[in-house]
């Protein structure tokens, strides 16, 4: 057996953080069983003070009785230890906070250890929020105070007054975006209102400075009316250089970053529309490499009509497949359909489905290359994928269950992509909107247009190595440092090449 | 002549930075007189790099020359020399930018030094903006992006959905404020707009941080329509905990509050309405031992009915004072005066002028223990200060021009206060603002009462020591590390006393 895997980043290059968690062909071990789509994550961690027998063999006893509760082990620290005892802090990634306290209720059983504390790590990273406004600039004196306020400020004050573009040198327009969100659509979580969705938008903010350098402020917003959404964003948006939409609910999602798009001089972004849909087109570019496939030779079966679904058979088009077949849950999108459509549908149903087809996601499925579910669990099964064409390329981006599940179509599904992290190949909107916003920002374009996006997404597409490439890497992992910087790059170019922007730094 | 001055903090105590600028009477030196009322600032400095002949007493000309043309000297570095040359880095503070533009293409014509760089130091601590918003966790591999995103966030978002008051332990919310400006009123300079207002809501943003530790966000919003303005605030004050007005005019700015105080449950506070009266308020609490009266004997006149004016009037009924005569442009604001009226002077006249005084400012100012300006230069002269009672006390705060220069009443009136940093007792609202909501979060206060308030005053005033008091430093300097920690302390008793608060840490 080689040491190696024969394709995916090198487990000795720099990357190796950002190798797929589990490249199930390529590097083997441990297979997804359907039972098991539930695997421990740091999101469900539990970090326990614990005293323990000082006697041979303990440790290892209870690491093996974590390991058969399900518990996965991360970090151990000894803490102290004498002739009786040793205190270790021990974190154990469960599957769910329900498995979490199960397995301390039956650690709590052993006589060998006894539980001194334990902490949720979730919980302990959001103490007190995880964002914090600094300031760039020490004021101790009252020199330094008369410039960063009174008497001086007044005078950057009146230059911006005159010349309202210096305000993107002299104040955080320039580098600073809104992420906003009614709370509305929050993760799989629904409408949990604006306020239960703060210690989202703070993370999305925590991902533009970690992949970006942007600064990124939560903008949550007590109301769900669209013209009032609309409103409130162009009365605040004046001290920001761009705007994310964040969580907001389709089909109101759509009108309201039209809206903006259109009525704003600053990029608008909806990131649950285009950064999945960006996402999605630079996995598609990397898997028609290997299959040998065009995109306008492509017939894709689109899942789905929520924010994600909808941007992703918008980008797809734009980028220049010409036969898509949307689905909703009353199946294929056509014209002349009369139950549930809306304007959104009543427009793709003019620009996708050349054939007019009718039926349901299984007849859009049959003959087809590319399955994008933006949906439900379980829409899909095995029969349904073997019914398209040669090579199937599967995006099951449902979170956090997929539509199928990877080991329920391995060997039939030629690549398979996810939105999850414990997956080969996921679709993680994180590669694209800090390049993306920071690109925007770099020349200061008025606007995210599609060329831009497409640019993205090549960008994407291309920091995965040819020799890295395989079905499952056709996604660049998002720790990779490239991946920001070459969007930024593409993207700024896009927006100079188009007019978007012109700045030139 | 003794070293010490005889009163105010001692010149080798920490608070030596503290003291007031220029302590007229007690520090002796320059004294000011009128036609210098503007004096050098820090805010109009420039740095000049220079190129200097390597000559005995070459840079000393330069000093001397500097000091003819009014500059004042501020920092001076070598950078390098030779046998030729010296390079030196100098830092001159300018009476305003036409003076430092004059001063430098005076400098020019000297032959001894040749200027090699010119920077103007304002806008140089402005560029790219005075904040940033930073994370305050690092995210660098996947199981941290599980525990600050999804999917661990997701569990802090229902928990926070069931018990919004968890908000305040796991979001920023708890310790972040709103600092909220339409742009209409900015410093001195008038209605600027949203934009141009930018630059003095980082700066405030800055101070919140810098005194108080609270995270501040600068929301600039683009209508100055008080129905949308309260709309809007409402909207986005679900990730703050608490609302700061700045820099939005009268009189909308009193129902703005008012509004928002009633109908949101975080507190709001107009900074330039009741952080001046705080300070004030202090001022004369202070004031009132020197000179051995009590609020409640006092006879007040106030000068403008701007949102300084009106809060520095009700601020003192709220404290005891029983007889305030209150003026505008038109005069003292009576029972049944019919021109110049609005609701909030028709209110205020209600409650001040017992005696229903008619006349203008000449005749308030007959007999009154007390002035306060909020209002404009050149409004009171030498022989209305003399109309009034024993010991006058002079609040002259309109900035950055008194309402009467110090320099033209010294030895009439007892005490002066100004708005400026380069005369003793300066009125500055960043002794009040950050430790009030300091104090108000502390115990989740829902409102800032006039008890919170009052408690700030008498917090500050109390940080003069009997042995500091004197009639130049009856207004702690802003520096002095203890404000802020009491005002927060008694602003926090007290909300705790009137039920605004009670949530203990």
């Amino acid at each position: 057996m080689p040491l190696l895997p024969s394709c995916g980043p090198s487990l000795f290059s720099p990357n190796v953080l950002n190798k797929p968690a589990d490249c199930i062909k390529t590097l083997g071990g441990y297979k997804v069983e359907k039972a098991d789509y539930q695997r421990p994550s740091a999101g469900f961690s539990v970090t326990i003070e614990v005293k323990i027998q000082n006697l041979p063999g303990r440790f290892s006893e209870i690491v093996s009785y974590i390991a058969k509760q399900k518990g996965s082990l991360s970090d151990v620290t000894l803490l102290a230890s004498d002739v009786h005892h040793t205190y270790r802090e021990i974190t154990i990634n469960c599957k769910s906070q329900e498995h979490s306290e199960q397995l301390l209720s039956s650690l709590r059983q052993l006589e060998s250890l006894s539980i001194l504390k334990v902490r949720d790590d979730t919980f302990a990273v959001h103490q007190d929020g995880k964002l914090e406004v600094t300031s760039k600039l020490k004021v101790e004196t009252t020199d330094q105070l008369a410039r960063v306020y009174t008497p001086g400020v007044a005078r950057v004050c009146m230059a911006i007054h005159k010349d309202p573009e210096l305000s993107y040198k002299y104040t955080v327009k320039g580098n600073t975006i809104a992420v906003v969100s009614d709370g509305s659509a929050v993760l799989g979580l629904g409408d949990i209102g604006p306020l239960a969705a703060l210690p989202v938008m703070e993370g999305k903010a925590m991902l533009f400075k970690r992949f970006a350098g942007l600064n990124a402020f939560p903008v949550c917003l007590d109301t769900t009316d669209t013209e009032e959404l609309i409103k409130i964003i162009k009365s605040l948006s004046v001290n920001f250089g761009g705007i994310n939409l964040e969580d907001i609910s389709a089909p109101r999602c759509f009108e309201i970053e039209k809206r903006l798009r259109e009525e704003l001089d600053i990029p608008v972004f909806h990131d649950d529309q285009h950064g999945t849909a960006v996402v999605v087109l630079a996995g598609l570019i990397n898997a028609l490499k290997i299959v040998g496939k065009k995109l306008g030779d492509l017939k894709v079966a689109v899942s789905g009509f929520g924010a994600g679904g909808v941007a992703c058979a918008r980008m797809l088009l734009s980028a220049g497949v010409k036969n898509i077949v949307a689905c909703d849950r009353a199946g294929i999108v056509y014209r002349g359909r009369k139950e549930r459509m809306n304007e959104v549908k009543e427009e793709l149903a003019l620009i996708t489905n050349p054939d007019n087809a009718k039926g349901g996601l299984k007849e859009a499925l049959q003959g087809a290359d590319v399955f994008i579910g933006v949906s439900e669990p379980g829409l899909v099964n095995r029969s349904m994928i073997k019914s398209m064409a040669d090579n199937p390329i599967v995006f099951a981006l449902a979170n956090p269950t997929p539509e199928i599940l990877p080991a329920e179509i391995e060997g039939i599904a030629r690549i398979i992509a996810t939105g999850r992290s414990d997956y080969a190949n996921q679709v993680n909107n994180v590669l694209c909107f800090p390049g993306i916003f920071r690109g925007a920002l770099n020349c200061r374009a008025r606007d995210i247009n599609d060329k831009m996006k497409i640019a993205a997404a090549y960008a994407i597409a291309q920091c995965v190595k040819d020799s890295e490439l395989c079905e499952d890497y056709i996604i660049p992992g998002i720790f990779r440092p490239d991946v920001p910087e070459r969007v930024a790059l593409e993207v700024e170019k896009a927006a100079i090449a188009t007019g978007a922007g012109s700045y030139r730094n």
